[in-house]
């Protein structure tokens, strides 16, 4: 071993004690004719001293070193006079008697503190380094700490965990696979999983009774928005269950690790609310609720007078911003401007001030009076000193972007407090989805999800108003988890297979293994899935999933620091029976 | 929730709850006016009783459930008057008074028994309905055990598990890769990883000190052997430490593992044996332990005699098994054949009886006298009783032949105990191989193993004879782990390379992002890998590792339940910019 201790360990009650470290150097100062240096490891920070006065040559040795140096040393804890309270080895230092370099290091192309100067691009070619900096490494921790505890909690709720195939089927269905050529079987692909949403409802079949994996999935997408070619999933299923079993299981789970990791007690149940209210409510299906400022509809009670860009619409809803009558022009403009984004598309943005004298000030005074003011004030919550923000438009489109508006007013306010945690259930999602592309309705959740049985006779004449016995969990206006129960009949799979246009034979080919699993005593049983790198990134309290993964590729699907993907050999090629086409011959 | 309680948990304890069950039929017995169902979750099996007398309609329907039938029921518990002390639900049984069928099932393609008539390939089509036999399911189940210990361990040293990539880059060193065309990157391939080796030294880089990983890996070879497309690693790496230091943490992780899962309580440190013993004295690198009967060289004592057959080989050498001078003509003829197996590949057998009275009786007698005997069996620690056996050749030949010889005897001995564990570590072997068909030196382990540097001065000159610092251990005869300390240093690692036949652009090109990372202060750091299959199998007792996997795939590498790999669709392959090519026109 090359260290009697670690660099994060010692204190006040080891003074005197002779031990020996290992490290980086991550900081050199001179003082008189002292050298200090601060050692770096996984585990702390420990100040080192070289005495000129005492050994000039190993100060000499000492002032050779450059940062991120690794070396080894012997030396005897003292007491320091220059205390620092930041540090848990504040207290104390080395006074070091022998020195050994491990390694030198060239100069690194970024600094090796919590704030770099290295940008994006250099931080992930040399990702090994920014590793180093205490917020990356600090946040791989508690990843560790956050599946640790997750294992922990669904052991003690008895679920086993099973690794499922990596090397399975290409499913048209979703997403795009990726594939991989099998060899021996040539002209014939693996798929890599998006989900082992087969293998453990078989699993369920197989009795398994409680399953659960911390698995990466695959997804060959364009990565917009944070996504990630290859993602972690907490993946659960659950046997003789019905939905309350499992929101109220994953609810302990999740309260669990608010509590392990993040010191913060959930004592009341999580709130569920509907899809539907959550859409109408707070215009998606993930509402941050940290803060209220709801979505009302205003369509009645707006139309049949003259203003017509209301009249004309078949949907027109506000939110009220506290205290914010006092905002000047240029902070609407602001809010008329961020409303307008391409992204959100509202076509303009009426307000109304709620004035602290009882008066109203509107960019609809020529249409509108007091007593129409008073009605939307009541209607949303308004006081005197609140500002009503309105939109109209379509019904989704005005939704998506009130939800947006809500969340930039939310954020405004300062109302979406970093290390709060707002967690909450969105239930009775719909069973299907129109799809515009392929002129056909989709399954919301998968097509194994549970239709509830009592809509299930408007299946035919009414199918988006189908629900099904699907869940999402939502923290903080992002999507952590989501699940269904399962169909476990035949019959019933059938029927849905015909419902999102699978023909028989479709559906044999893709899940006909399935179909016929259910054949022998398939038991009622649904499940759960969460995705790990977001969970972690929200617990971390930062923006991109990347920064809580260690080895993530870029926006092209590629990882710089080990240039992947890259050409192959014609050897390999040729064994696997392929060729790659130009475009231009394709 | 569909039940009160699990089939494996109620007892005598529990007399005259009312409770509710459910789970799958596993057997229906008629007796007098009585049925008697066995009903079977994960947990256990509980007897459930319908009593014609008490309710007539409710035992007729429980006569028309089948096997593997899926129900739940309600009753009241009861003392058993037959009780079956095999079972921890044995003191009890469940009058039932109400009866749901949840599902129900086809006669399955095999009996769901311990001892099932479903041969190997209907069972792996119907893998879900042989995941519900005991054997199997208890396999998992200390799979899952296993892997549960291993992290505690793991968690109580400091290893933190840190997620590597799936989708990384192809190296043509050591077995072959599967590949992932890139969409995104057309024409370009990622590769899923033989091993995370690269991504762990780049962690110890990076800083993180202690790392592990349950990881699956991937290596597209011939499936001779036993062995898996994708398998199952526990992954760790270790920095600031000696060979010594990992050799005792691991060491500790396998004591745990015998004591949690096994209860067996090793107390003494593991054996260590050289590389060069193992191969003397066991004829392979991973000896079984659990019984002597030790290989010894006889070439010189039995040279230069009138045998002529001993007097060309490079290599004679013997074991000695107890208590055999009794074998009969054609035990000793079985030997025979076995040693000229082509495996094995010894040309005869040689044997010499040391009778009971002293006497010997050999295949040699002609050309040897009692004096020689008396010698040979001296040197082999042979007693009267004993049975000599010989074999001669080639040196490697007849030492694998002579391991495998031993291994026969142990078996026949009924030397190989099962529940017996006998774990070792095989320590110093060489660095380097010699590989017939590429006419140069392969890295034995890797080409990141750091050589012993007292071996250093014969790299050049000798380099067979150069050992590294690597390590296995070995279980029983089977190699469940292996590792080695890591070369920390640019310069040496460039050498390596060279002596490896890398040029410096193929060296620059694999690994050159590793060769950049030595730049910035590597510290010195080691690791090692366990095969979890083989491991979890060796524990549990079994032949084969597709027995502690879940969905195994087939000597093909198919999958015959999902029926993988499979053809894509002309528009998957178009996407990829891929075409695949017949045999003929490749």
């Amino acid at each position: 071993m090359y260290r009697t201790h670690t660099c994060g360990e010692l204190n006040i009650k080891d003074i005197n004690k002779e031990v020996e470290l290992s490290g980086w150097v991550q900081k050199i100062r001179k003082l008189g004719g002292m050298t200090f240096i601060d050692l770096r490891d996984r585990y702390g920070i420990t100040q080192l001293v070289f005495d000129e006065n005492q050994n000039a040559e190993l100060c000499q040795k000492a002032d050779k070193l450059g940062r991120e140096f690794v070396i080894k040393i012997k030396g005897k804890i003292i007491e320091r006079s220059n205390k620092n309270p930041n540090i848990p080895t504040g207290d104390i230092e080395i006074i070091v008697s022998e020195l050994t370099v491990l390694n030198n290091s060239e100069i690194p192309p970024f600094t090796i503190e919590d704030e770099t100067d290295g940008g994006d691009e250099l931080r992930m070619k040399f990702r090994y380094l920014d590793l180093r900096r205490n917020p990356v490494k600090e946040n791989l921790l508690l990843r560790h700490k956050i599946v640790k505890e997750v294992r922990n909690y669904l052991d003690s709720q008895n679920f086993i965990e099973v690794e499922t195939p990596v090397l399975i089927k290409s499913t048209p269905e979703g997403a795009r696979d990726f594939v991989v050529p099998s060899r021996m079987n040539s002209g014939e692909f693996y798929a890599l999983p998006q989900s082992p949403q087969v293998f453990k409802q078989l699993l369920m079949i197989s009795g398994f009774d409680r399953y659960y994996q911390i698995v990466k999935c695959f997804r060959d997408e364009d990565l917009r928005a944070d996504r990630q070619p290859e993602f972690t999933q907490i993946d659960c299923e659950m046997s003789f269950v019905e939905q309350e079993d499992i929101l109220s299981t994953f609810e302990g789970l999740i309260k669990d690790l608010l509590k392990k990791t993040k010191a913060i007690d959930v004592k009341d149940a999580f709130p569920k609310i509907s899809y539907d209210e959550a859409m109408s409510s707070y215009g998606n299906d993930k509402p941050d609720i940290r803060f209220g400022m709801k979505i009302k509809e205003l369509t009645t009670i707006v139309q049949n007078k003259d203003f017509q860009v209301f009249n004309k619409v078949r949907y027109v809803g506000g939110i009220c911003a506290k205290g914010c009558a006092s905002y000047s022009r240029k902070q609407l403009d602001a809010l008329t401007k961020f409303v307008q984004k391409p992204q959100i598309g509202a076509k303009g943005l009426v307000y109304v001030k709620f004035n602290e004298d009882g008066s109203f000030k509107s960019s609809v005074d020529k249409f509108y009076n007091t007593e129409d003011f008073e009605k939307w004030a009541e209607l949303l919550g308004a006081d005197r000193g609140d500002l009503l923000l309105i939109l109209a438009g379509d019904k989704n489109i005005t939704l998506n972007a009130l939800a947006e508006l809500r969340l930039e007013m939310g954020t405004r306010l300062n109302l979406r407090k970093p290390g709060v945690f707002a967690p909450l259930w969105v239930v009775d999602f719909p069973l299907l989805e129109w799809n515009e592309e392929s002129q056909r309705f989709h399954a919301k959740h998968h097509p194994f999800t549970m239709p509830k049985t009592e809509d299930m006779h408007l299946i035919e004449k009414e199918p988006a108003k189908v629900r099904a016995n699907a869940y999402d969990l939502v923290i903080n206006g992002v999507e952590i988890g989501g699940g269904s129960l399962r169909i476990y009949n035949t019959g019933l799979q059938k029927e849905m297979f015909k419902h999102l246009g699978f023909t028989e034979e479709e559906a044999n080919k893709q899940f006909g293994f399935l179909m016929n699993a259910f054949k022998y005593g398939a038991p009622p049983h649904g499940g759960i899935a969460f995705g790990l790198d977001r969970l972690v990134s929200l617990f971390a309290g930062v923006e991109s999933i990347r920064d809580v993964i260690a080895f993530p590729k870029n926006n092209s699907g590629r990882d710089v620091m080990i240039d992947s993907p890259s050409a192959i050999s014609e050897i390999q090629l040729k064994e696997l029976m392929l060729k790659v086409v130009d475009k231009e011959n394709n």
